[in-house]
């Protein structure tokens, strides 16, 4: 395969190279890539922003990580916040920090999973930023998405008795997570031994290729639901109830055996010898959402088989737990993802 | 001094600590800090959104730049490319990646310079992302603005016969850098030395704390003149003008003699060995703002002491060149800050 230096374009040769063959979808773009800044026209909607800082080594490993799978998730882990505020995501900027071990081809596998992800979610490239990096690859998405006025869906918004929901089912990616640092150990100590994925497609989609959840919003729209909060799931079940019921000054109960956790996760767990509830607790990255709702729509969620009731919301002093299948009751504690706590 | 260890505050507690004391100043903040994302109103204006990623050790030495004055400038850089959209910013996003080595004092510096910023421009911070990085400091930031529903200057829509004008004075930042490497080195090689900063407040300053031009924005407004087109000075003249020329298909003519240059720039090139305009014209780094208005408008200028005019543009087969004092002419070339150019 031929190598291209970086070098060999410079800055605004590589851009342009990038963004060549991208073609915008959205009329609220107006000016795009190639300024000093983009315009967006929301059209009375209101706008919404949010960010994310994907650093190497930390948030993710080349080791196992396709690029294009790579510059897909660094779209969709923004679009997600996006759609969990309720919101049509339409266009992001991408900012990319590079070291000269990255040649061209690499970089353009990098943006073809940025462009894929675009395409599917029908959203625009609008800007972003190139720099060389001394060492590491750094990735900076900031996605912008708009909705009706007043149509967002916070987190601190949630009453006491309303029904809590997840979409699809958790704690597979935490188990591709551990498959894949498991098989990179072993093959560190013995570069011979071939890595063994056979059977375990699901869980290793789940962290390589996880998808937002549009059609989750769309549903809502089209049945006339607005939950009463939402967030997505990017560091477990426990971390983002807790943040539903600190910023709503509620409590909460959840069932263990609510917790809808694929039959391939749950295999991959025993496996592993890891409980599959304590992974979809304190597992992350699944990137589903979580929303609460009014105990009068309930009927409006039966037929959708992508969401599932797990609790319900209580009053402050009732506390926050889970009830096991067993019956007991555990206070949740937040483990999940912390970045900052080893 | 104390140290606190930031991973004793985990993520959450440090988003919390870091955006304590910061209040909305902008009615289009509609939801800030502390959901999946953030919420803007423009009523009715367009949005306008640009990002920079800057890098330890690719953009800024920790060295000689003071925190304050980074968290500072990662803020201007951003609202620099608004205003020369002819937009107001309104918010921004921050996203940082730090290692250990960075205390919560230490960030708490850095944060200090962020909201001076936003204080002094009127803009809000409404999210962001902290991760641990492995090494180097890494800032990511994103602004957003907005304007009059099609009031944005581009850079594609110059005229021939416009007259080329830019703020400010040109080529300081570069000469503050020069002295900081230069005093850098001396240092390495001797700690003994204190570094002779002596008389040079005014280009050290240009380098670690710039302004964005803020004022120039508000002068259009008020004397009702709309630029043809504009861009904001980040890799020097030369890059710049080529930049408009080849996106409105025009040629151009610059003359050295307009070149506004500070007395004490022009010194300190003199005693660097360097032809000041040749800092102009490569130096990057002066967030001044350039521009082109039509020949009509002259008049409207006249009486602003920060506008220069220092040239025109003409058809684009007449080529891109500069009359020098002595009265010869040079094809401008960009050499500029070109990242990935060694």
């Amino acid at each position: 395969m031929s190598r291209t230096e970086i070098s060999s374009l410079g800055e605004f040769g590589l851009i342009d190279h990038l963004t060549r063959n991208f073609e915008i979808q959205n009329a609220s773009t107006v000016v795009s890539v190639g300024d000093d800044a983009a315009v967006i026209d929301h059209f009375g909607k209101q706008t919404v922003v949010t960010t994310d800082l994907l650093l190497e080594g930390v948030h993710f490993d080349l080791m196992y990580t396709p690029l294009k799978h790579l510059g897909y998730k660094s779209v969709i882990v923004n679009l997600s916040d996006v759609y969990a505020m309720n919101a049509q995501p339409t266009q992001i900027t991408m900012s990319i920090g590079i070291s000269n071990r990255f040649s061209m081809e690499a970089l353009d596998e990098f943006y073809e999973g940025v462009y894929a992800a675009c395409e599917k979610y029908g959203v625009d490239l609008v800007g972003g930023d190139t720099a060389s990096s001394q060492k590491g690859f750094v990735i900076s998405v900031t996605a912008v998405g708009e909705v009706a006025p007043g149509a967002f869906v916070k987190r601190s918004t949630a009453n006491s008795g309303d029904l809590v929901c997840v979409s699809g089912d958790l704690g597979g990616a935490f188990l591709g997570l551990t498959l894949l640092e498991r098989e990179k150990k072993i093959y560190l100590e013995n570069p011979k031994i071939q890595p063994d994925l056979e059977g375990e497609d699901y869980i290793v989609g789940r962290l390589l290729k996880p998808e937002a959840r549009k059609d989750i919003i769309a549903f809502f729209e089209q049945n006339n639901l607005v939950p009463t909060s939402m967030m997505d799931i990017s560091d477990g079940l426990s971390s983002e109830i807790l943040h539903i019921s600190r910023q709503s000054n509620l409590g909460c109960r959840l069932y263990e055996e609510k917790i809808p956790i694929d039959e391939k996760a749950r295999q991959a767990a025993f496996k592993f010898g890891l409980d599959p509830t304590v992974c979809a607790l304190n597992g992350g990255e699944d990137y589903e959402l979580i929303f609460t709702i009014r105990q009068e729509d309930h009927e409006k969620i039966l037929l959708n088989e992508e969401i599932s009731v797990i609790g319900y919301m209580l009053d402050e002093e009732e506390g926050r737990k889970l009830i096991t299948k067993g019956g007991n009751t555990f206070d949740i504690t937040a483990q999940g993802w912390n970045a900052f706590v080893k």
